[in-house]
């Protein structure tokens, strides 16, 4: 099975099904379209070679059967993996699993867009001025911070809903942009993110994002220096 | 189990898991919350009691336990019905069915914010206006019809994925868009908006719609006559 993502600093949605195999030691095989949204480069031209879907990332089988976005990819790898917990065992958990994924999937728009993730850039200085000049940012901050915390309450480990799962995965670029925008979140919250960024799913693909050092002007609005 | 929804009229979210309860025959309380998108409204006030999501439509089970959004509700039907084919049965056209509905999710910005559900209204004209001078909507909606048509070539039935689905009840306020602003489509994905139409749990929906007479100028950004 191979994996379809864009650049690791800059791809959030990458990120994601990325991070989810590798914490549960899915083997795959990683390809790396260079991210260019100029309408006609070889990044569009190698997807629709696939699907004329037109985004990253895609799970595609040995057959060449694709299957496209996050949510899709994981319910599908769930499906395929029964021996994992991708979501966690409790129908309840599950659901409110669910319920925070999709959340996520349609929702924070204010948050993506003034704060795309760039996992090597320092923006401490954005963030702050962003925060007090962006009332949706702060709402957005917010409801981020209100559903982990409710998941962490009862949740019996470092993790949403105990060990490591989908849910996580998914807000591990969140995590990301929290800790470079330097966002402030409450306790609960703010040891979330530690949890996070300690999880050896989450630090190989950092590790692997700074190492990339192939910096995209349209994916930096906001850096001044190297 | 209550499912919360908004004017029938105009809630496309509300749509998608009100039909998929109905095709499926599984019972449930609907609670319609009139759609006030002022702070502080009382559909605000009614949807803070249950959930800080603010938003419809929610599935809240008798004892109160809430999962809101359409897509960890359709996974957690599937999950709480076996004995229904929420999900096509096949492994890969549940794949498939999941990369068309989490497309729709995220996606289609112009067509949904362009052209609001409104199944009450003959806005053709607006329609016709629209394609004309927004390219967005134009690629909108021919995405639309690659997606159903590529499916309805592998279909053995006049639905998505031969008998309804999920992935069916998911483009069925797509459908309402496409008739009432009168929307060009190729000749299989036209067949496809009349198999919606004509299915029963879609007729029930839009029958309810068109007996609320519950106009909200808010939701009316077109409509010049009653
Ligand atoms: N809903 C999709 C979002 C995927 C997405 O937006 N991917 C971005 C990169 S992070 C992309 O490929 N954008 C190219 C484009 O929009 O043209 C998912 O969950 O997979
Ligand atoms: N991603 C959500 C979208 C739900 C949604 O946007 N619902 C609208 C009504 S159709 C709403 O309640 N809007 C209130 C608001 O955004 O404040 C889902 O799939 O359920």
């Amino acid at each position: 099975m191979k994996l379809y993502i864009g650049n690791k600093n800059y791809s959030s949605w990458s990120m994601r099904p990325w991070v989810l195999l590798k914490a549960f030691g899915i083997p795959f095989e990683e390809v790396k379209l260079r991210f260019d949204f100029t309408p006609g480069s070889a990044f569009y031209q190698a997807l629709a070679a696939l699907t004329p879907v037109g985004k990253v990332p895609l799970m595609v089988e040995d057959d060449g059967f694709v299957i496209w976005d996050t949510l899709a990819i994981t319910e599908t790898l769930a499906e395929q993996h029964p021996e994992h917990a991708i979501w966690p065992r409790g129908a309840r958990q599950r659901a409110r699993a669910r319920s925070l994924c999709a959340e996520m999937h349609a929702g924070f728009g204010t948050l993506r867009s003034l704060c795309p993730m760039n996992i090597d850039a320092d923006l401490q200085a954005v963030g702050t001025r962003l925060l007090a000049t962006e009332p949706k940012l702060k709402a957005d901050l917010a409801r981020v911070d209100a559903l982990w915390s409710e998941a962490l309450a009862a949740s019996d480990g470092p993790f949403l809903f105990g060990a490591f799962s989908a849910a996580d995965a998914y807000f591990a670029p969140v995590v990301m942009r929290v800790t470079r925008y330097g966002l402030p979140l409450t306790a609960a919250a703010q040891a979330y993110v530690q949890a996070i960024e300690a999880h050896p799913a989450v630090q190989a693909f950092v590790a692997d994002a700074l190492a990339e050092r192939d910096f995209i002007a349209e994916d930096e609005p906001y850096r001044t220096q190297a």
